[in-house]
């Protein structure tokens, strides 16, 4: 292992050619046994988080691949991974070429994989639990077109062939008090009741273990980067909660928080639970719930309403509260980005320091906040062409210095009991080129248009969208990856229903909501650059002269931009007055808890451009 | 008739109270001889044609509202209609209060209003060619949860109840030469019929006029303002087409233009060729055919196959032919614009022309080129406050002057047989107010943006959309209603599937494509602005420093911007450089078509900024 003491990020380099060569014969008798012909291997687990425990690196453990999405299907003499655009050079590393196929994930996924290739009377197997409803009716209606049958799985045979897999976590649950929360449990549970009631059910089905932190005010640390206990939950149109969780994560200070209308019963007992809910109609999210929770409803009798998480929603929109204690969080983690930024001007400029040194210099900055509980997610810290790596993540194999003469992109959160964070900065290591600072000055041009924007009620990210691209896209760039995600409190770093982006979405951006605003420019093999401040939706002030009521952008993230980067000729006197607003405030609120050097150099930093 | 000689246009006050007075009790005779207690009637015809053939203006006819867009729902004893926020005044001065309550559209429609008011063991009546499949589901489950029940009629009761009917229209069907629509009929079938097997479907039912004209390359007259022939179509994977339409319409020249390939049928023998699709997988767009069509396709036993008309998209993407077309239309078009806007300049400053009169001579101007066959829209010719009203349609009883200190919106277009124009001028009558001259240049730098942005491929229109709202947004002000449509060649001046508004739409903007750019602003009681030009999508300019592909926009829409209405200081260079390089290019192709004054007036237009 290479993780440095002490610290969350780990840089060991996982995965590998080996775990296809040891595993897939194991798995493969154990197919056998089950009498399929072929076994789908998604790479989500059954709570589909966006990080899983180890127990559920089902994906890995077969074939070797760590990327954050993808899947494999399993034949007895052969195999296919499928991977996006993103991970075409990863999954070449990772996987043995001479055991699977390599696939695009866009081209249709399984299903179309399947229609083409099963043969007539192959049996091919699943794990209901780790397939939603609607990717698993594709699957069976291109296998039947095939002629071939499916089979669902009660035991999933990774699990059987799996020696030595790791224990389902049962890290101890906390309670999250009303001070930092904002709304007792009893009164957000009054409020889900009501909206189910409201919507013509008689109770919903909550399987995301966020939607069931937040409600039930609890957190945990079952997976790394989100505090999440792993648990499923059913509520009712009256608010009453039946948690499915396992009890030796809960003490008697949680079970005196829940109260007498959250009852507590083993993971197992789900199934029965479901059965008493013959003849009512139940809210199940199609795209959180699996094909498994979807069946058993049906299979109980219960009339399934395919619509969102009703916790989704009301989670996304912040309370005063929430906002309040994200913004300190924020504070005290812009003190600690900026030490570091102080650090990567100076220490870092060196041309000798590494990516994981870099980002254990940062994670060391922000533990010296002893209320940080976690980072939101592995540090991005990519320098010179790994920055322009979308999802990097350095580890050992891949690890390079910041050179002079290159950018250094560092992209990075921290959890914490008030809030969680997400920020990157882009710094030059050296001099940079003019073509660095002029594509710097498009994206901070398009981050700036996001963060300045005032828009009617109504209005989604897909409509937004386009401002943060629009310079980018005047002079022939772009970028490939969303604008901006939820964020949650002391919860996951990506939540939705909202998000900046190109895809269609129908969910009006609403006060309380917090975004990323993260315009990027990625230059293959030479650099990357992304600027990404969190912002959320507030009202927009009223100004002379306008007749509607206009939503708007509040800042959360403080520390500055570097004015090396900064080609101040491409500004507009509106930009450069928002540039030098927003440093202006970085020094008022940073200032104040930095010292020395650091200070120093943040009020040169922070001058007016 | 307010009929003027010789004009498309006419100017009635049509519809009123009195039609429901005089035919309510009618209806209600035919409803209670077909056993129901409540019928349903759509806006829609069965074509779901933007404009309806005089029989088939079934709403009006029962309740006096001549809106776009509305419903009603008819009781033994009472009555309600839904309309849109645009038509809440209209219909109070068109529907008579006592006979009918009025709803909001907006609120669930006839579903919701069925799921309250329906009362147990009630008989609900529709004709099942005036309702979508989904929409008819709703209603069906609405009704059964009120506990009624609902009874599909072979006669509308409308029809049966309608002394004098007009007869349906049988105008000649023409041919559209190959040297207008730049492909054969042949051809274009062979095309539709690959697509048609490439999504595994045997055979498509066409139910969009507009769809079949392209698709055989005729033209109609059985509605004002869009040249369609109305007719139903069934093609096969072999792109063999069986046309379902009144042989009273069609010449020899036209059969012989069809070839052996086309078989043409009457539209009663529709019902029978559907019997003949069992077994068959048939798409039906969802969107425009009726439950009737879905369910004889259904009860023949074919598999039906919602997805889109596999027309629309082949359609929306002109060829270079059309292309052509379309901008030798558009100047000839913008030449008697032009004319029209010196004579506003000049004649109509008077402040006694009326809206009527300025819409005629608009007519006259177009009507000097005798190619043009109609106009393809009733010109929304709006005086003061009149042009705040988005769909205001100008008629005897509404007639308003063109006052001097207020604003004129003018929003027309010719139906040419190479192309199909829509342009938005706005002008001042008088001297404008500064606050006229600001929000027209906010309106305009919308406009410009929409005009001028490159954007990667698989971009939307509801990505664009708000490019074209950001400078009003940053004022406090919007407009309610999109920014732009499609449009087709000597086809309907609003086609899909491509459009560019707020609302979530997958559809990427591709080259051929024609949309409109028509961002407004309009002070309710006071004036409304609206400026329109129509653009093609192309590949865009390759520039220095590009790296991807992009698409921009090329102008079609030729004819001055009125200067007297831009604040120079509010433009940034780029703008002001568009707007000169526009006028430089109008004078450049409409100059040589105007002489005298309009000529010299042009000039003084067109001179930079």
């Amino acid at each position: 292992m290479n993780q440095i003491a002490d610290m969350f990020q780990n840089y060991d380099v996982t995965g590998g050619p080996d775990f296809g060569r040891k595993h897939l014969p194991k798995l493969r008798a154990e197919m056998a046994a089950a009498g399929v012909d072929l076994f789908l291997v998604p790479h989500e687990d059954e709570y589909q988080n966006e990080y899983l425990p180890d127990c559920n690196e089902r994906l890995m453990w077969v074939s070797g691949f760590t990327g954050s999405a993808g899947a494999a299907i399993i034949g007895r003499e052969h195999a296919v991974m499928f991977v996006d655009g993103r991970y075409t050079l990863q999954v070449r590393q990772q996987v043995d070429e001479t055991l699977f196929a390599f696939t695009k994930l866009e081209g249709g996924g399984m299903a179309s994989w399947l229609r083409k290739n099963v043969t007539s009377g192959q049996v091919v197997g699943f794990d209901p639990r780790l397939h939603s409803p609607a990717a698993l009716a594709r699957i069976r209606e291109a296998v039947a077109l095939a002629g071939g049958t499916t089979k669902s799985l009660d035991v999933n045979p990774i699990d059987a062939a799996w020696d030595n897999r790791p224990p389902a976590p049962l890290t101890p649950v906390s309670v999250q008090p009303e001070s930092l929360s904002g709304k007792s449990h009893a009164e957000k549970r009054a409020e889900i009741g009501q909206s189910i009631s409201d919507s013509g059910a008689n109770a919903a089905l909550i399987t995301a273990p966020a939607s069931i932190a937040w409600l039930l005010n609890i957190r945990g640390s079952d997976v790394q980067c989100t505090p999440l206990p792993l648990s499923t939950a059913i509520i009712d149109a009256a608010g009453h909660v039946q948690l499915f969780i396992a009890p030796e994560k809960l003490s008697d200070e949680v079970r005196a928080h829940f109260g007498n209308e959250v009852s507590v019963q083993t993971e197992d007992a789900l199934t029965d639970a479901l059965k008493t809910l013959a003849k009512k109609t139940v809210i199940a999210d199609p795209n959180t719930a699996s094909a498994w929770h979807v069946d058993a409803l049906k299979d109980a009798g219960a009339f399934v309403k395919s619509t969102s998480d009703p916790i989704a929603l009301p989670k996304a929109k912040k309370n005063a509260v929430e906002i309040k204690g994200t913004e300190a969080a924020h504070i005290r983690d812009g003190a600690a980005l900026t030490r570091f930024l102080h650090w990567l001007d100076t220490d870092a400029q060196s041309g000798e320091v590494d990516e994981i040194e870099a980002a254990t210099q940062l994670e060391r900055f922000r533990r010296a906040d002893t209320s940080l509980r976690d980072l939101s997610f592995e540090s991005i810290s990519g320098a010179g062409s790994n920055g322009a790596v979308v999802h990097y993540r350095v580890n050992t194999g891949t690890v390079q210095k910041l050179e002079r003469g290159s950018l250094f992109l560092i992209d990075s959160g921290g959890q914490y009991p008030d809030g969680t964070t997400d920020v990157t900065r882009t710094v030059p290591i050296g001099e940079p080129t003019q073509e660095m600072r002029e594509r710097f000055t498009l994206v901070l041009k398009g981050h700036i248009a996001l963060a300045t924007v005032r828009f009617p009620k109504g209005t989604t990210g897909s409509n937004l969208d386009a401002l943060a691209r629009h310079p980018l896209w005047q002079a022939g760039l772009d970028y490939d990856h969303g604008t901006g995600h939820g964020v949650g409190v002391f919860l996951g770093v990506h939540e939705g229903p909202q998000r900046i982006s190109k895809a269609p979405n129908k969910i009006p951006l609403e006060p309380g909501m917090i975004v990323s605003n993260e315009p990027g420019y990625y230059k293959a093999g030479e650099y990357g650059i992304r600027i990404e401040n969190l912002q959320y939706v507030t009202k927009a002030r009223a100004i002379a002269g306008g007749e509607r009521e206009m939503l708007g952008f509040t800042n959360l993230t403080w520390a500055p931009l570097h004015r090396d980067l900064i080609d101040t000729d491409m500004l507009t006197r509106e930009e450069r007055d928002y540039v030098n607003d927003y440093h202006g405030q970085v020094w008022e609120k940073i200032g104040a808890l930095v010292d020395g050097d650091v200070k120093l150099w943040l009020k040169a930093a922070c001058r007016p451009l």
